[in-house]
Parts: C-alpha cells; sequence; structure tokens
C-alpha cells in the first residue's frame, strides 16, 4: 500500500514537474521578440547589399547570445525583394543587437542601396523547428 | 624535407575538406524549400483555428524528417493576420508534407476558417539559427 501511494506521489510529482516545465517554456516563448522585415534594395546594388546582410547576420548568430534566428529570403525571381524573419530572446536582447558594432556597421554601408523598409512586430503563436 | 611536404599536402587536404564540406553544406541550403503563408482568418473562428494550426505544426515538425520550421506568428495587435514561415529540407519532403494525414486534416478543418491565403515562395538567401 505504501508503495503504491509513494508511486502515485511519484507520478504527481513528474506531472506537475511537466507541467511546470511547459508552461515555463510557454512562458519563455511568449517573451520572444519576432519581426518581419521586407526590404526592397537597389538591383544595381544588390552583390553589395548581400554580402553585407550575410557578414551581418552570420556575426550576430553567431556572437550575440539573445539573437535565436536571422532567416533571410528573397522571394522567388524577384531577388531585390528581401524577407528577413528575426527571432530574439527577449527585448533587451533585441535592443542590445541594436546596439552592435556590427549592425550599425551593416546600417550605415546599406543605407544608399536599400529603396524601402517595412518591419512588422510579431507575437509568436508557435515557432517549432527541428532540433 | 619530406615532413615539411607530408604537412604541406595535410594542410592541403584539410583545406580541400573544408571547402567541399562548405559546398556541401550550400548546396544543401540551395535545395532548401522555404515559403511564407500570409493568412487571414475569420475573428470569430480564431480560437478553434489557433488550436488546429498548433496541432498540425507540433505533428509535422515532430513526425516528418524534411520539415524543417513552421514559425508561426501573427501581426501585433491583429491575432487574424497569421503568417507562417515554412522550411522543407527539399522540393520532395515539401510534397510529402502536402499527402500526409495531418496536412491533409488541417485542411479540410480550418477550409470554412481562413477567409484568404496567400502564398510566397522564397529564394534562401542565409538561413542562420542558434544550435
Amino acid at each position: 500500500m505504501r508503495r503504491v501511494l509513494s508511486l502515485t506521489i511519484g507520478c504527481a510529482g513528474l506531472l506537475a514537474a511537466g507541467l511546470a516545465w511547459q508552461q515555463h517554456a510557454q512562458a519563455q516563448a511568449e517573451h520572444r521578440v519576432v519581426r518581419i522585415a521586407e526590404i526592397e534594395v537597389d538591383p544595381q546594388q544588390l552583390a553589395l547589399y548581400d554580402a553585407a546582410l550575410r557578414e551581418v547576420i552570420k556575426t550576430a548568430v553567431r556572437s550575440e547570445p539573445g539573437v535565436l534566428a536571422l532567416y533571410a529570403v528573397s522571394v522567388k525571381d524577384h531577388p531585390e525583394q528581401i524577407r528577413v524573419f528575426e527571432v530574439y530572446k527577449n527585448q533587451k536582447a533585441y535592443q542590445l543587437h541594436l546596439q552592435t558594432a556590427h549592425f550599425r556597421k551593416y546600417k550605415a554601408a546599406t543605407q544608399g542601396m536599400v529603396r524601402s523598409l517595412k518591419l512588422t512586430d510579431m507575437d509568436p503563436i508557435l515557432l517549432a523547428r527541428k532540433r
């Protein structure tokens, strides 16, 4: 009887821990800062822009703990129409990113290459990916 | 002299292997199928739609080897304006996804909830994320 009771308490503990973890993960995900940037680049300067974009993305994801993902893509058959799907750990991480030397360098270097820039703040619903 | 030669050949081999790996990774990335889905949902049915979307995303990322990421977000303050950033391993993985029971169930269940759907095929530039 004692064994059954102990097993029951053990299971309940595991369930509670699992639930707590799930709630924790959910709370963390709710703090994620997600943005979609829509960028139109001067086609004449696309190669230069592309190099600057790759550099800032690589550096940010590698060196900033709070930059979780930067996915840069272009609309098929419209290489000058760029979208960046950006995921930051939280608001603080995003603010830190804006102040980094690599981001400032990218902004300064590409200023004359960008024809238009639209930033849309998003609320995460579910960010699921392979490990 | 022989040691220097052997070291040189060794370094060249490492460099070649590194370059081959980089080219391989690049070639793989070029085969990625990336899409952005823009979905407008009937606000009256948002809770039901949300549940169906979460279910199909969880099942697809967990059970399909070729579904690499499905990031669902909504425009801030417009929960009915949903965007899904989708990454598949290659074209075959995407075609397999469309035929799965969970995707078909999602499509059938949400048919009357979706007001508009715009799918844009994207070319990957750089998909960078934390491990």
